[in-house]
Protein backbone atom coordinates (compact mmCIF):
# COMPACT_ATOMS: atom_id res chain seq x y z
CA UNK A 1 0.00 0.00 0.00
CA UNK A 2 3.21 2.15 0.73
CA UNK A 3 4.75 3.65 -1.80
CA UNK A 4 8.27 2.07 -1.19
CA UNK A 5 11.49 4.28 -2.63
CA UNK A 6 13.51 0.15 -2.76
CA UNK A 7 13.28 -3.17 -0.35
CA UNK A 8 16.01 -4.53 1.51
CA UNK A 9 17.05 -8.27 3.01
CA UNK A 10 18.56 -8.52 6.38
CA UNK A 11 20.08 -12.15 8.05
CA UNK A 12 19.17 -12.75 11.37
CA UNK A 13 20.89 -10.29 13.88
CA UNK A 14 21.46 -7.81 11.36
CA UNK A 15 21.10 -4.39 12.53
CA UNK A 16 18.83 -1.84 10.56
CA UNK A 17 18.75 1.16 12.65
CA UNK A 18 21.13 1.44 15.81
CA UNK A 19 19.46 3.52 18.95
CA UNK A 20 21.22 7.01 18.65
CA UNK A 21 22.13 6.87 15.44
CA UNK A 22 20.90 9.79 12.88
CA UNK A 23 18.82 8.99 10.10
CA UNK A 24 15.10 9.47 9.61
CA UNK A 25 14.15 6.59 6.90
CA UNK A 26 11.01 5.12 7.67
CA UNK A 27 10.29 1.31 6.48
CA UNK A 28 7.36 -1.21 6.48
CA UNK A 29 8.40 -4.58 7.36
CA UNK A 30 7.31 -7.01 4.32
CA UNK A 31 8.55 -10.02 5.07
CA UNK A 32 10.06 -12.27 8.77
CA UNK A 33 10.07 -10.35 12.03
CA UNK A 34 12.16 -7.00 13.25
CA UNK A 35 13.00 -6.76 17.10
CA UNK A 36 13.19 -2.90 18.98
CA UNK A 37 15.12 -3.14 21.56
CA UNK A 38 17.42 -1.00 24.16
CA UNK A 39 20.40 -1.17 26.28
CA UNK A 40 19.23 0.16 29.69
CA UNK A 41 22.09 0.07 31.87
CA UNK A 42 23.76 -2.44 30.06
CA UNK A 43 20.78 -4.64 29.87
CA UNK A 44 19.01 -4.76 26.66
CA UNK A 45 15.15 -4.46 26.88
CA UNK A 46 12.79 -5.67 24.13
CA UNK A 47 10.41 -2.97 23.29
CA UNK A 48 8.35 -4.85 20.95
CA UNK A 49 8.72 -7.20 17.96
CA UNK A 50 7.29 -6.64 14.75
CA UNK A 51 5.29 -8.65 12.38
CA UNK A 52 4.60 -7.73 8.30
CA UNK A 53 2.87 -4.76 8.15
CA UNK A 54 4.06 -2.91 10.53
CA UNK A 55 5.39 0.36 10.27
CA UNK A 56 8.95 1.46 12.06
CA UNK A 57 11.64 4.00 12.39
CA UNK A 58 8.80 7.11 11.68
CA UNK A 59 9.47 8.81 15.41
CA UNK A 60 12.88 9.78 13.73
CA UNK A 61 11.06 11.25 10.51
CA UNK A 62 8.71 12.99 12.81
CA UNK A 63 10.85 14.85 15.17
CA UNK A 64 14.19 14.72 13.75
CA UNK A 65 16.25 13.44 17.30
CA UNK A 66 18.22 10.14 16.71
CA UNK A 67 17.22 6.79 16.67
CA UNK A 68 15.45 6.23 19.93
CA UNK A 69 15.99 2.63 19.67
CA UNK A 70 17.69 -0.64 17.89
CA UNK A 71 15.69 -2.12 15.42
CA UNK A 72 17.15 -5.98 14.31
CA UNK A 73 16.38 -8.34 11.87
CA UNK A 74 15.05 -11.71 13.68
CA UNK A 75 15.24 -14.31 11.02
CA UNK A 76 15.60 -13.30 7.72
CA UNK A 77 14.13 -10.31 7.13
CA UNK A 78 12.48 -8.09 4.26
CA UNK A 79 12.03 -4.33 4.58
CA UNK A 80 10.35 -1.95 2.26
CA UNK A 81 11.91 1.87 2.54
CA UNK A 82 9.13 4.55 2.01
CA UNK A 83 9.93 6.98 -0.70
CA UNK A 84 10.98 9.78 1.68
CA UNK A 85 10.12 12.53 -1.29
CA UNK A 86 6.14 11.62 -1.05
CA UNK A 87 6.72 11.38 2.57
CA UNK A 88 8.10 14.87 3.06
CA UNK A 89 5.48 16.42 0.32
CA UNK A 90 2.73 15.17 2.57
CA UNK A 91 4.53 16.32 5.69
CA UNK A 92 5.12 19.92 4.36
CA UNK A 93 1.71 20.29 3.51
CA UNK A 94 0.69 20.76 7.35
CA UNK A 95 0.21 23.48 9.05
CA UNK A 96 3.15 24.25 11.42
CA UNK A 97 0.78 23.60 13.92
CA UNK A 98 -0.73 20.11 12.68
CA UNK A 99 3.32 19.38 12.86
CA UNK A 100 3.70 20.76 16.33
CA UNK A 101 0.71 18.01 17.57
CA UNK A 102 2.63 15.26 15.80
CA UNK A 103 5.62 16.26 17.53
CA UNK A 104 3.75 16.20 20.67
CA UNK A 105 2.72 12.65 19.90
CA UNK A 106 6.45 11.44 18.90
CA UNK A 107 7.60 13.24 22.01
CA UNK A 108 5.14 11.23 23.88
CA UNK A 109 5.86 8.11 23.08
CA UNK A 110 9.49 8.80 23.71
CA UNK A 111 8.63 9.79 27.02
CA UNK A 112 6.09 6.67 27.84
CA UNK A 113 8.74 4.34 25.96
CA UNK A 114 11.63 5.64 28.53
CA UNK A 115 9.36 5.31 31.58
CA UNK A 116 7.91 1.22 30.45
CA UNK A 117 11.98 0.77 29.73
CA UNK A 118 12.59 1.99 33.29
CA UNK A 119 10.12 0.25 34.80
CA UNK A 120 11.62 -2.87 33.06
CA UNK A 121 14.51 -2.63 34.54
CA UNK A 122 14.06 -2.15 37.61
CA UNK A 123 11.47 -5.42 37.86
CA UNK A 124 14.28 -6.97 35.98
CA UNK A 125 17.05 -5.70 38.42
CA UNK B 1 -0.20 29.64 18.26
CA UNK B 2 -3.18 27.13 17.70
CA UNK B 3 -6.07 27.94 16.58
CA UNK B 4 -8.63 27.72 19.33
CA UNK B 5 -12.21 27.21 19.16
CA UNK B 6 -12.72 28.35 22.57
CA UNK B 7 -11.64 28.21 26.06
CA UNK B 8 -12.87 26.42 29.15
CA UNK B 9 -11.96 26.72 32.77
CA UNK B 10 -12.19 23.90 34.63
CA UNK B 11 -12.01 23.57 38.68
CA UNK B 12 -9.76 21.62 40.41
CA UNK B 13 -10.71 17.35 40.40
CA UNK B 14 -13.35 18.30 37.33
CA UNK B 15 -13.04 15.92 34.73
CA UNK B 16 -12.46 17.01 31.25
CA UNK B 17 -12.92 13.80 29.82
CA UNK B 18 -13.15 10.15 30.84
CA UNK B 19 -11.59 7.17 29.90
CA UNK B 20 -13.19 5.01 27.30
CA UNK B 21 -15.82 7.73 26.23
CA UNK B 22 -16.43 9.37 23.01
CA UNK B 23 -15.32 12.36 22.11
CA UNK B 24 -12.41 13.39 19.74
CA UNK B 25 -11.48 17.08 20.53
CA UNK B 26 -7.69 18.16 20.80
CA UNK B 27 -7.03 20.53 23.65
CA UNK B 28 -4.14 22.95 24.39
CA UNK B 29 -3.66 23.33 28.19
CA UNK B 30 -3.70 27.61 28.67
CA UNK B 31 -3.44 28.03 32.38
CA UNK B 32 -2.92 25.39 35.19
CA UNK B 33 -1.99 21.32 35.49
CA UNK B 34 -3.83 18.63 33.66
CA UNK B 35 -3.47 14.81 35.27
CA UNK B 36 -3.78 12.53 32.94
CA UNK B 37 -4.55 9.10 34.39
CA UNK B 38 -6.26 5.73 34.06
CA UNK B 39 -7.94 3.17 36.78
CA UNK B 40 -6.23 -0.12 36.57
CA UNK B 41 -7.49 -3.16 38.58
CA UNK B 42 -9.34 -0.52 40.80
CA UNK B 43 -6.08 1.60 41.35
CA UNK B 44 -5.43 4.83 39.95
CA UNK B 45 -1.97 5.50 37.88
CA UNK B 46 -1.19 8.68 37.02
CA UNK B 47 0.22 8.38 33.48
CA UNK B 48 1.49 12.26 33.26
CA UNK B 49 0.80 15.48 34.97
CA UNK B 50 0.72 18.13 31.74
CA UNK B 51 1.86 21.76 32.04
CA UNK B 52 0.83 24.70 30.22
CA UNK B 53 1.38 24.69 26.33
CA UNK B 54 1.16 21.01 26.31
CA UNK B 55 -1.31 19.71 23.87
CA UNK B 56 -3.86 16.38 24.57
CA UNK B 57 -6.67 14.47 23.57
CA UNK B 58 -4.97 13.87 19.99
CA UNK B 59 -5.32 10.54 20.24
CA UNK B 60 -8.81 9.58 19.81
CA UNK B 61 -8.74 12.28 17.30
CA UNK B 62 -5.99 10.36 15.25
CA UNK B 63 -7.48 7.18 15.84
CA UNK B 64 -10.84 7.52 16.00
CA UNK B 65 -11.13 5.40 19.63
CA UNK B 66 -12.40 6.34 22.84
CA UNK B 67 -10.35 8.12 24.90
CA UNK B 68 -7.56 5.65 26.10
CA UNK B 69 -7.53 7.92 29.52
CA UNK B 70 -9.05 10.38 31.91
CA UNK B 71 -7.88 14.00 31.98
CA UNK B 72 -8.80 16.24 35.21
CA UNK B 73 -8.12 19.19 36.38
CA UNK B 74 -5.40 19.94 39.18
CA UNK B 75 -6.37 23.70 40.83
CA UNK B 76 -8.03 25.93 38.90
CA UNK B 77 -7.44 25.29 34.90
CA UNK B 78 -7.93 26.68 31.33
CA UNK B 79 -8.17 24.72 28.28
CA UNK B 80 -8.28 25.84 24.39
CA UNK B 81 -10.08 23.65 22.54
CA UNK B 82 -8.34 23.39 19.25
CA UNK B 83 -10.02 24.50 16.32
CA UNK B 84 -11.61 20.86 14.47
CA UNK B 85 -12.73 22.55 11.07
CA UNK B 86 -9.28 23.35 10.85
CA UNK B 87 -7.72 20.35 11.60
CA UNK B 88 -10.47 17.85 10.24
CA UNK B 89 -9.23 20.57 6.86
CA UNK B 90 -5.16 19.92 7.30
CA UNK B 91 -5.70 15.94 7.86
CA UNK B 92 -8.04 15.82 5.04
CA UNK B 93 -5.29 16.63 3.10
CA UNK B 94 -3.40 13.82 4.19
CA UNK B 95 -3.00 10.38 1.74
CA UNK B 96 -4.03 7.66 3.27
CA UNK B 97 -0.64 6.06 4.15
CA UNK B 98 0.24 9.10 5.53
CA UNK B 99 -2.78 9.18 7.72
CA UNK B 100 -2.15 5.10 8.37
CA UNK B 101 1.72 6.03 9.53
CA UNK B 102 -0.09 8.72 12.05
CA UNK B 103 -2.46 6.07 13.33
CA UNK B 104 0.24 3.41 13.52
CA UNK B 105 2.11 6.22 15.91
CA UNK B 106 -0.91 6.13 18.29
CA UNK B 107 -1.60 2.54 18.04
CA UNK B 108 2.51 1.97 19.48
CA UNK B 109 1.95 4.72 21.86
CA UNK B 110 -1.20 3.34 23.10
CA UNK B 111 0.08 -0.08 23.38
CA UNK B 112 3.54 1.42 25.24
CA UNK B 113 0.79 2.99 27.78
CA UNK B 114 -0.41 -0.02 28.38
CA UNK B 115 2.33 -1.79 29.32
CA UNK B 116 3.76 1.08 31.20
CA UNK B 117 0.19 0.59 33.50
CA UNK B 118 0.65 -2.89 33.84
CA UNK B 119 4.29 -2.19 35.26
CA UNK B 120 3.08 0.49 37.24
CA UNK B 121 0.21 -1.55 38.77
CA UNK B 122 2.63 -4.88 39.67
CA UNK B 123 5.14 -2.34 41.01
CA UNK B 124 2.50 -0.94 43.46
CA UNK B 125 0.49 -4.19 43.78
Amino acid sequence: MFQIASYETFQDGQVIFEDGSSGDWIYVLDEGEVEISKIVDGQKIVIEVLKPGDIFGEMAYIDKTPRSATATAKGKTVVGIIDRVFFDREFNKLSADFQQMLKAVAFRLRRTTEKSLELQKEKKG
